[in-house]
Order: structure tokens, then C-alpha cells, then sequence
């Protein structure tokens, strides 16, 4: 068939959007060719459009070259088309609009199409690097359309409440300076200053604040930033973030405003309530409890300490690990004895190594026997008292981890905690349980760099309770961070700013910067706050997590138009790419390759 | 005095949006001191935030500590106010808040700071470099803090005009592959895959229009695009575009839309009601009219085609152009003989050669004697034929341009146009003049690359009438492009697209691209064509422009928070900055200054 052109018809409607109300009408809808069905003298097909699916339906009373057309659409094929909008014989239940169909009088036929690589329905499995491939066809798929339009609308929503909050959105730099800390930068060489790089932003933190020293007051924007970090299944070397800072403001006036927004979201587009406030949290009790600083509260698994219980019974590994100033920690897992066999128990000991436990104890209590893996160590009174302590009583299996480092038990434990919960079906997959974390640590000692690091930033403020130990005992205090944490993860964080340069220099002094080093990199906020600093604080979200969690995807990849692979490349278009030496040379750089493979 | 903290006070009110209204009432305010006035006895403190100014007001009936913290406040102090709003005594018709005062019974002083190196006040002038080096300062005057506020309002009418329209806003990749075509890219090395790059995009011109044929059928984006180019008052290295696209229509239906948001946007903005449909004109019309392919249309002094006129005539500057193939254009200054002397004509020939005229030849009328620049040359009856057909009278002032190169003679009496236009205050500067210019040529020659080039880009739809002459006469291959121009500017344009294959690979072609490399660089776009590809077409906006435009503004770099001056560098922050060695090492890459130098 020859291809056609518009000529003057025009959409009227979205396929998705007609209802029984509009049967009579005349309509004219745009779209591809789901699937086609000739069966002898009636043909019926499938229109999708980006609202949904619509069908189209020719007889022997449609004019014939109409019917000559339609018997040529194949899948994917682009038409147009014009008819009646009427009731279906057969209704559809399966179809949004499987009560009606349009009787087409008027067809044209604007784009055919080869049969592509996969077809075009969320029902066909298909390999990765072919959907990513041909992104094209897969974001035609409902499964992977829908969520990418509703994206859009949580964008929209979000602008909308920051906007009617006294928020402005303002756009900051995305060729910006190279500044330590934090996690690898992705460079720009600069063709005008030779020798001289950008970084892209891994976030807009410093020009927030910033605004706020401009006087702004309350900032926001949906914003990309870029990490030069290995990738995960919810990492993207770009990736999308919701900024905002206000001034005049403490921790709760943050928290506050942005519950509200989450009630928003959550209600305009999953019609789900949340209630606020949300519970807060230490970070001391999130990890004493769940062994983890974003914690699931969907269920209960807590964390025991029971190292007094066990303290000086017979067993090497408690003692030893109480006697190194650790701890021993257990859940005890209620009712579950009989699903939980011995093979069972030893598979999650393997998990439990993995977080660097040694091992992990159990006790088992069936109706019939109570075993235990430290069965000849703890006399039966030690037992009991373990027991007592822990609650166990028939039925239930206890797990405990004992280690030298608290840090260990919590991940492991924590670990342990999730798995069994996902094992064993006891999270509600319907509940959105949000909390706040609080407290955090504002130091955290780092191995690799053999210094105090900065947990969440350097422009954190410290709690005032304890800035007496900022060189004391940089490990005991506390920030005023806190984060958003949705069914075990982590939404956004943030946390109240410092707003003196004098605090801000003793901070960056304790991180291990030089006075000169510090000047180097933050010298021009350090500066701005000389010149009049409201208080100030804020925090971003991780947007393309929440629309993940929002939907029920499994990754990031699934909310992100054009994502990047495993090996940060983006296998539609094929970039990273090599580029042509001219480009290379008016940069004043060069490939340096040897380097690579030495490493 | 001492730093206080806000304690439980919180703002109930924006100082710029207090009313007499509420008068009585008790209310809240923070923000920074502009002024403070002790008239002994009687303190007066201008605060100002976000929104605006209010008077504070002390007097003896304060409470000591707070008259005392008062007495103590300089410019840019922070401080958070609480107090009765009451009617001032003396009104002051310069202040939006003019008629009213806070009579402050509470005061937190929660930032001092030092005596800035500018005064935060519009009126006083200051060097930009101090300006941009102390951004944060400049931002908190009104004139630079407006616009960016604004901004945001734009930017948010803009998103929900397009939502509301059925559009989505589809984020696309940051890190993409460079293109050949276009300006020169940005590039950001992969550390992953050493030796290969990403660019930085210039705009999302591919991956909107995949996003068509991923049957997203609308799609919009306010989005940051790069191009390394050098720097020119309205160019920056990193700048925003409003971009858009849309399947299933025409050229008109995409100006209507586009119309429609225009309308609104200055309606609700500035409270002008912008006439639609715009005027369109092709582009021929438009540099025959107006020397311009984005005439201002606000004032006359159209061009005139006088060749045929002085065709044979004596004067060898005009015969001579003609006879290469040229032509003799000019312009007819009404009734200015008297304000445009000699020296002043002599100052626009200047004009007139920096743009390749050999000369300016000129014909001035006044009562009492004329006067020509080719007095010698012309017979008086070739002089009085010229004058009758420009429509010289008696006070008109007639300039001339002749060249063998039509668009010489365009380029120069455009400019003379504008220059005569401004010296002579003929722009009304309240009028917003629309229009769209159409019919683009698609191809135009480059004498750098010794070849055609596209002057919209490769993926324009050509006209189809002109198809026969894309190999034999592309020069005269008009496209289906189209700009939207305001008062003499280019604020948007944008396209039909190609959306088939053969006629996308037959003009790469054109272009002198090898099958190869088309496939290399287009390869995954003509791939897509295959598998169906409605019709589509869209544009996109500069979106600093509109809003330097439509504020008035004389630089875009007053309608961006934090813009990059000459050098591509950022004043505040010193970026680009060096790198350390091991950041280089880790991208595969080293500096390659020599190469730079020999240049």
C-alpha cells in the first residue's frame, strides 16, 4: 500500500480516554497498530496511542479502499483514523475501553513498518540488551510507557507544591568546579582555559546554599547530577534529584514540608493516604532495632541485645566477642520453627558471613526438640536465661550473631532480617511505611582514606551538644542530618546547614583539611557567609528511586527514559564513543590508554 | 550583640506582600536589614526578603533589650521580627509597603555580617567583576533578584501549559554520544571504557525525536544544552531550551500551540495580550523586506529594490553588481534629511562595510539643496527614475547598498536598518512583535567546510516541491523550518522531520556524509525509522532569551542565577579549575599542553 498523508484530519480524541458516554460521536484517532485480525470480511484492530488502546473495526459496509487499507496494517504499522464511535458486540473486560470500538470510514496510512526484533506486548520475555537496543519499541510497551508518563506527572505535582509553597525553582550550573569529597567526579575539559577541568555536579549543594545566602529563601529543583561510580541496580551515573533548601527554618519545618509533599503524590496518583507526621527515628535506635540506618518497618524481626543474657556463659564466641567490647545481638523469629529447617538456617548463615559475621548461632524450638548450635557450650540455665531474654518460647527459631564490632552484628543482623522477612512472604507489599532517621553520625571513620570522613557533608551542622568532642571524639557526634526512608529505603536525606565560617573551618579541620585547601575548594561560601547567613537547610530525593518505589519497579531502569548499562554506556546510540583527534587536541588533551592497562 | 536563635518563632508573612489590609494584625517577618535609620529615640529598619521591603519601627515604647539589638543592626544583618503592622505616619509612594510599618516587639538577631564590598541597592553602579565575584550580594538586589524569581514563574507556566496540553516531560541523557554537524560538543571521558567520551548534548534533538517514535506522541522539556563556543553577550557555554515535539501534525499546529503558550506567558506575566496567529513570512520575503531572517517588524524603513531602476545607468558601483549577478537595495529614510548630517551618514557607511559593502552611496533631500554621493555619476533623469522608485521626497534620506552578492547587500542595510532604528528612537520599546519566518533554505553553503551544510540540521523535512533538486540545485532546497522571531530576535525555531529512511539517508548524503558515517553517527535514528514513525515535527525556545526579553533585560547573563563570563569561567567558585594528577590517570587521559601553545 502507498504510504498517505494527514491532509486535514486531525485527532480529536486519545484512544484511552474514550468512554460508552461518547458512543454516537464522530472521532478520529492517531496512533500504531497493536495487532490487526482479518477474520473473512471483518477485520478488527488493535490502535495504541500513548493514553491506550482503542479497537478498530471494518466490515463489508466500509467503503472498499478503506478495507483494502485496513487489510494490509500490520503491527506497528501509523495510522489515522476517522469512523463511529459505537458499542462492541463482544465486550473486553481485559481493555480499558473494551466496551467500545470506532467503525472506521476514514483510514490513512502514514508510516508501514519492518516486522520488528520483539514484539511489542508487556507478555513477551526479552533479553536485556535487545530492549535496551531497541528502546524505541520497548517504551512502546504499556509496562514500560505508563510509568514513564506518570514520571512526568510526579515531576509536575512536585513543581506544582513547591511552587505554591513560596518555592522558586532556580537552575543551577552544570559545569562547575571539581571539589573533594564525596564520590568520583565526571570531568569536562575546558577548551578555553587550557589544562583547566569542569566537574559535573554530583549534586547542586553548594549553589544551594548559596541561593539562600542570595537571599532566595526557598529554593527547589528537579535537577541531574552525575557520580562516576560503579554501577548498581539503582545507580545511574546521571541520575535525577529533587533539591530544595529553605531558610528561616528548623529541622521540623523541613520534615514538615516535605510529608506534605508525599501525601500529595501519594494521593493524586495512587489514591494511597499517608499519614503525618512520620515517626522519627534516632539512628542509634534504627540500627539497635533493625540492624540498618533505613530501616523496613513493614514488619517486626527486631533486633535482641541479649550480650548481659549471655554474659560469661560457656560459649567462646559470645564471651569473646562481649570481652572485645562487642555485642551479642539475635532475632527471634516467632512461629516459624517448622518452615525453618536446619539447611534453611545454614543457608542464612551464609548470608550472615557475607556482612563479615563469623557465624551465626540458633536456636530452634519445635514442638518435639529444641536444638541449637551452641548446644554443648551453654548450660541449660545459660540457655534458659538466653532464652528468657530473647522470648523464645515453642515454635520460634532464634538467630544470633556475636562479633567484636557492633557494626557488624547490625549489618548482619540487619541482612538476616530483610531476607527472612522476603523468604517467608511477611511484608505487605501494599503498605508504604515511611519514617524519618535522625541523629546521624557526622563522622564516619574511613579505611581506604585512614581518616574521619564526613557522613552525609561537610555543611552539615553539628549538633550543639556535641561540638565539645569535634576533635575529642570526632566518632560520638552527632549531625543534624536526617533522612526519608520508604520500606527499607533510603527517599532523600538532608540535614541543617552550618552557617558561621568559623564553625565551618573547624569542621573542615577536623575532616583533615588544610586552612589553604579549605580556602582552595569552599573558600567562596565560607566567604559568603561573612556577609550575612540566615540559618538555613534543606534536602534532596532521590527522584528516580521514589517514582521506582511509587510503582512498584524493580529498577531504576524501568522509570528512566534512555538509562545507562552496566558499563556506563547506553547501548541505543552507543556513547560513550571514541572521538576524532582534532576534537581531542583543540582540548589540549590526549589518550593516556597505557595507563589504563598497567593499573 | 550575640547570635540568638529563632527558637519558636516563625515567619507568618513575606515583607513584599503585606497589605494596610492587616493592619492590627501580629505578624512575623525574616529577612536581611537593607537600611537602618537611628534618628535618636526612633530606629527605622528596612527589612528586606524575598518578596520585598517592610519598615521596622523602635521607639521608646520598646522593650529595652529589643531597642538596644535594634540600635546595634547594620546592612545585611539576618534578623527574624515580630510586632504589630500599623499604618506609618509619613507614606512612602517608593515602596510597595510604602503606606504601613511593623512596630517590632520582638527581634532575633541570628546573622551579623561584614560591610560588603558593594552596597546591595540597584542604584549603585558596580564592576561586573566584583558583581560576579560576590554573586550572592548582586542577587540580593532587586533588579538581579526579580528576574530570577520570575524566571521560575515562566518556567512553571510554561510546564503546566504543556501538561495540560497532553504533553509529557520526558527527561532525556546528559552523557550521549558526540555528533559531526553543529557546533563543537563538550566531552566528558569514560573512565569505564578508557579512550572513549560521552558529549555533552546541544540539544535533545535525537532523543525527542526517538521519544516520537516510542509513541510518546507529546513531549516537552526545559532543558540544559552546551555548546563550546565562544562567548558572546547572548551566548553562554551552558544555557536552557524550552524544547518540544509532537506527532500527528503539521507545521500550523505546532505554531498554534506554540502561540497559545506564548499568549499565556505574556498575558499572565506582564498583563499584554500578544495577537494570534502571528504574521508568517518566508524567509525570502523576509530578507528582501528586512535584510533579516528575523526582522523587527516594530518599525519600517523596509529595503527597496531599485536594481531595475538603475539598471545601465552611469555609475559603475551600481552596473558593476548588477552585472555580477547582484543587486542595488536601499533604504528610504522619511523625513530625517534634516537629523542625519553628512558625518552621520558617513558613520553608517562604517556600519555598512563591516558587514563585506564596498560603500555606502546615499541620496539626502533636504528643502534647500540634494545631495548625493554619486552627484557625478548619475544623469538627472537616472537620479529623478532612482528617486521615483524608492519614493524619495523632499526631507527623505536614501542609502544604497550595492554588491554582486545578494546577501551582502542584505546583511548590510539589515543593519543599517536596526542601527538607524535605535539612533533615531523609531522602536516603540513597549510593542512585542511577533511573527514566523518559514521557508528556510535547507542547505547552505559553507566556504570553511568547502560544502553544504544543513542550515536547520539533517533531520529536517525538505519541501517537497524542491525534492527533484536536493543533488542539482540544493542551494534553492527549501525546508520545512520555521523560526519565531520577536522584536528582532530569534527566540525559538524548529521543524518538520524526516521520518523516512530513505529520504533521511538520501540527504545525509547531501551533505556529504558517506553511508558510513551516517550509520555511525544516525545509524540507531534511521534504524528507528523502520519500525514505524508517525509523522513529527517541533521546536524549541532559547529559554534565557525569551526570559531576557520579555523582562527587558540587556544580557542573559541577568536572567541566570550563576552564568559563565568570557572565558567560559565562573568568577564565584573559579571554575574550571586544575585537576589532580590521579583524576586524570583514572580517565585515561593527560594534559597535552604543548599542542595549545604551538596553535
Amino acid at each position: 500500500m502507498a504510504l498517505e498523508k494527514m491532509g486535514t484530519l486531525r485527532r480529536t480524541d486519545y484512544c484511552g480516554e474514550l468512554t460508552p458516554a461518547r458512543v454516537g460521536d464522530t472521532v478520529t484517532v492517531a496512533g500504531s497498530i497493536a495487532k490487526s485480525r482479518d477474520l473473512g470480511g471483518v477485520i478488527f484492530a488493535d490502535l495504541r496511542d500513548t493514553t491506550g488502546i482503542l479497537q478498530l473495526a471494518f466490515d463489508d459496509g466500509t467503503d472498499k479502499q478503506v478495507f483494502a487499507k485496513a487489510a494490509s496494517l500490520k503491527s506497528e504499522y501509523v495510522v489515522m483514523a476517522q469512523g463511529l464511535l459505537r458499542r462492541r458486540e463482544s465486550v473486553n473486560k481485559a481493555l480499558a475501553t473494551g466496551e467500545i470500538e470506532l467503525y472506521v470510514t476514514e483510514l490513512r496510512l502514514l508510516s508501514e513498518a519492518e516486522t520488528p526484533p520483539f514484539e511489542v506486548r508487556d507478555e513477551v520475555k526479552v533479553k536485556d540488551e535487545l530492549r535496551l537496543k531497541y528502546r524505541y519499541l520497548d517504551l512502546r510497551r504499556e509496562g514500560m510507557h505508563r510509568p514513564i508518563v506518570l514520571r512526568s506527572k510526579i515531576a509536575q505535582l512536585i513543581r506544582n507544591y513547591y511552587c505554591d509553597n513560596h518555592f522558586c525553582e532556580i537552575e543551577t550550573p552544570m559545569l562547575i568546579k571539581s571539589t573533594p569529597e564525596g564520590a568520583r567526579d565526571y570531568l569536562v575539559p575546558s577548551r578555553v582555559q587550557p589544562g583547566h577541568f569542569y566537574a559535573l555536579p554530583q549534586s547542586p549543594q553548594l549553589y544551594k546554599q548559596i541561593l539562600m545566602l542570595s537571599g532566595f529563601d526557598r529554593y527547589f529543583q528537579i535537577v541531574r547530577c552525575f557520580r562516576d561510580e560503579d554501577l548498581r541496580a539503582d545507580r545511574q551515573p546521571e541520575f535525577t534529584q529533587v533539591d530544595m533548601e529553605m531558610s528561616f527554618v528548623e529541622e521540623e519545618d523541613i520534615e514538615t514540608m516535605n510529608e506534605g509533599l508525599i501525601k500529595k503524590l501519594f494521593k493524586e496518583i495512587l489514591d494511597v493516604e499517608v499519614e503525618t507526621p512520620f515517626p522519627r527515628m534516632p539512628y542509634a535506635e534504627a540500627m539497635a532495632r533493625f540492624g540498618s540506618d533505613k530501616p523496613d518497618t513493614r514488619f517486626g524481626l527486631e533486633l535482641q541485645d541479649v550480650s548481659d543474657a549471655v554474659r560469661g556463659c560457656g560459649f567462646g564466641v559470645f564471651t569473646g566477642a562481649l570481652e572485645a567490647g562487642g555485642s551479642v545481638r539475635c532475632i527471634n523469629v516467632k512461629g516459624m520453627a517448622d518452615k525453618m529447617s536446619r539447611k534453611e538456617i545454614d543457608k542464612l548463615a551464609e548470608v550472615a558471613k557475607t556482612y563479615g559475621a563469623k557465624g551465626l548461632a540458633y536456636i530452634r524450638c519445635t514442638a518435639e526438640s529444641e536444638t541449637s548450635s551452641f548446644e554443648k557450650f551453654l548450660a541449660p540455665e545459660e540457655k534458659a536465661a538466653l532464652r528468657a531474654a530473647a522470648g523464645v518460647e515453642t515454635g520460634d527459631v532464634l538467630l544470633a550473631v556475636a562479633d567484636a564490632k557492633n557494626d557488624v552484628v547490625f549489618a548482619a543482623l540487619g541482612a538476616l532480617r530483610l531476607e527472612i522477612a522476603k523468604k517467608y512472604g511477611l511484608i505487605d507489599p501494599d503498605k508504604f511505611n515511611f519514617l524519618w532517621v535522625t541523629d546521624f553520625p557526622f563522622f564516619e571513620y574511613s579505611e581506604e582514606e585512614g581518616r574521619f570522613m564526613a557522613k552525609h557533608h561537610p555543611f552539615t551542622l553539628p549538633n550543639e551538644e556535641d561540638l565539645d568532642k569535634v576533635e575529642t571524639d570526632p566518632g560520638s557526634v552527632r549531625a543534624r542530618a536526617y533522612d526519608m526512608v520508604l520500606n527499607g529505603c533510603e527517599v532523600g536525606g538532608g540535614s541543617m546547614r552550618i552557617n558561621d565560617p568559623a564553625l565551618q573551618n573547624r569542621m573542615l579541620k577536623a575532616l583533615g583539611f588544610t586552612e589553604e585547601r579549605a580556602r582552595e575548594s569552599f573558600g567562596f561560601l565560607t566567604d559568603a557567609y561573612r556577609y550575612g547567613a540566615p540559618p538555613h537547610g534543606g534536602m534532596a530525593f532521590g527522584f528516580d528511586r521514589l517514582v521506582m518505589l511509587m510503582l512498584k519497579k524493580d529498577s531504576i531502569r524501568d522509570v528512566i527514559a534512555f538509562p545507562k548499562v552496566q558499563n556506563a554506556g547506553e547501548p541505543m546510540s552507543g556513547c560513550p564513543e571514541t572521538v576524532e583527534e582534532k576534537q581531542l587536541r583543540e582540548l589540549s588533551i590526549a589518550l593516556d590508554l597505557k595507563e589504563a592497562k598497567e593499573d
